[in-house]
């Protein structure tokens, strides 16, 4: 049986990319390479919707989440965290082992951040820097990285950090027109790669900061990759065939066009989402869903790790179940990146035989028509 | 006309790999990809002949570098680093970001250490580690290892840790005989894949300054990555496609054999050695040469640099010039990884066609005619 992945991140490499990636590596300190490069760095510029420079890592998502952090903050220093799943407690847990001290705004699995709160803490505190996931994975929300970043550009001292690790690419997040700080991605997601590349654009305001900062950094320096990365090559010895495969994932991404890969996930997250409903299975982020990941709950009374078992085992395909205290609670479906109406039309399919194996009563082939109704 | 890449990393990857890393990508908390990091840790073990863990990151072999730092050094400790080159230099620069107190033992580029120093600075001061290139790859020089292990060993307090990122499978470092405490090594050089990942192997002794490690860490923790080594995962997202890949080279370089591997790459570096000197050259470091790169300087009163640009806009090969002070003084030619006698015999060519471009004045063949000799 074929495999199929529809989790989200690691996600599909389109056949192209990977003929790409196979093509005989290039020395990276020569002319032939630093064309890739330049090309790369205004791809990356069109995709985070900046004029500044996108930093590239050989890392995965984290490392540049880490950097985020330790090119921006000085010793005492604080941060305010936005935790609502496995990816905003990476925040605090990264500060934490750096000694920076934080303020945690606790918010509920599957639901979205409460802005007021946020401003009302920036009020009674200075931080250096407000941390949130535009998408978070764990949970399929999408906080609301707009207003939040409405609130503190009022506040000259405080960076607006996004994780946007599973969401550049697949919604809207304008960098500049916004006013997001520092916006973080991974290559495995909607840039449809293998993992192993990382990214961080980082706006006027932040760099201020990242002249001033005082802790420890080395591999992950912003400020040794920016003066590399403006002679079109990089401080350290670059992912040379990952980026290769992102000069044509950017370049084909430009062909379709912001707007049309916007609406593309938009469309595929709300088939799933509508699908799930009609066969009366409940979202987990029903308010504020993000077009990333749609997380749905188990039929009541089942496991839903089951469902992610029986694909995995009888259909040879990959969603992801829940993590932590979501676990055997819900199940996952990625959208992001190389994917289409076919394709999420496919992993529902796969689902209703697993509910329908677990013995869940629903009319089947509902959830699908409800799908295509949608995508058609 | 076809690329040829004799550099000293990234070097040429097997067609083999390029198709391995080609297929579609599996998602890394699978049964599947389980399994193939449980065979990679094997193969990894074999490879730097330990019984330890080899600790693998996503990144570039600096980033090993900066791991194996922070990971095992505290508050107030100090570092010993022999600085024999560009890479040398590494280890006191990242000693310097991290604020870690270091003294430098100078070695003229071109030269070893004489391990007599070592000696010497170790019974006047406690130092946490030494920091030592087994092949300095700037300037083509193997520092006496196991030498230097010998003496570090009888120092209690005191770890040996060796940059192999041009070492480890081009010549003989068995950590667990010699008493090497950290091993570094890149995927870009011996182990014939793109550059994108790079290992760490962990000695028990250093295990335990690891336990007691202070300083700050997150993304390049090497606890954080054993245990999810243990259960056969990484504890961040793995560069899912170099891993695969991984283990294709890994079985290649098992039917090898190790002394074979060695053997190999012997060859092909004393033919280069014996090739240059045969048409009048001088060897960059003629007393201690590492098996990985052979650093040549150019005819006297030329430019160096100029073979290396000639190779590279007439032959379309890439080979490396000199870095920093030995810049236009010297070319390099990389032996390491997936390279063979008829590679060396092409190189060779190539730089003969150069120095008879340049007006050198040399019996034309004779260089290739000693190269066939000794690989005869």
């Amino acid at each position: 049986m074929k495999y199929r992945l529809y989790a989200p991140g690691p996600t599909p490499v389109p056949e192209e990319v990977l003929v790409e990636m196979a093509k005989p590596i290039l020395h990276h300190r020569t002319p032939a390479f630093e064309k890739v490069v330049a090309e790369v760095r205004e791809g990356l510029k069109w995709l985070f919707q900046t004029s500044q420079e996108v930093i590239i890592f050989a890392a995965s998502g984290s490392g540049a989440m880490e950097a985020s952090i330790i090119n921006t903050f000085s010793k005492g220093d604080q941060a305010l965290v936005v935790d609502g799943g496995k990816f905003g407690e990476r925040w605090w847990k990264i500060c934490k082992a750096y000694g920076i001290e934080y303020d945690v705004i606790k918010v509920e699995w599957g639901h979205a951040v409460n802005t007021g709160e946020i401003e009302k803490r920036l009020k009674e505190k200075t931080y250096r820097a407000v941390f949130v996931q535009a998408s978070e994975t764990s949970t399929g929300v999408a906080h609301p990285i707009k207003a939040i970043a409405d609130i503190v550009k009022k506040f000259d001292q405080t960076l607006l950090i996004v994780d946007g690790i599973t969401a550049v690419g697949v919604f809207p997040l304008p960098m500049d027109e916004w006013g997001i700080d520092v916006l973080v991605s991974g290559s495995q997601k909607a840039l449809q790669l293998p993992p192993g590349l990382a990214f961080a654009a980082v706006s006027q305001k932040a760099w201020a900061f990242v002249e001033k900062s005082d802790l420890p950094k080395f591999y992950f320096s912003f400020k040794t990759e920016k003066k590399n990365l403006e002679a079109n090559t990089t401080a350290w010895t670059p992912a040379v065939s990952l980026i290769q495969g992102l000069r044509v994932v950017l370049s084909n991404m430009k062909k379709e066009g912001l707007e049309a890969i916007f609406k593309r996930h938009a469309k595929m997250a709300l088939a799933i989402r509508e699908a799930a409903k009609s066969v009366g299975l409940k979202l987990f982020a029903p308010e504020s869903p993000s077009d990333a990941v749609t997380a749905i709950y188990g039929p009541e009374g089942m496991d839903a790790g089951k469902i992610v078992k029986y694909l995995r085992d009888d259909l040879n395909m990959t969603i992801a179940g829940g993590q932590d205290a979501a676990k055997g609670q819900i199940f996952r479906i990625g959208h992001l990146g190389y994917y289409d109406a076919m394709d999420m039309i496919t992993v529902w399919s796969g689902v209703e035989m697993a509910l329908a194996k677990m013995g869940y009563k629903f009319e089947r082939g509902k959830g699908v028509a409800k799908a295509m109704e949608v995508l058609g």
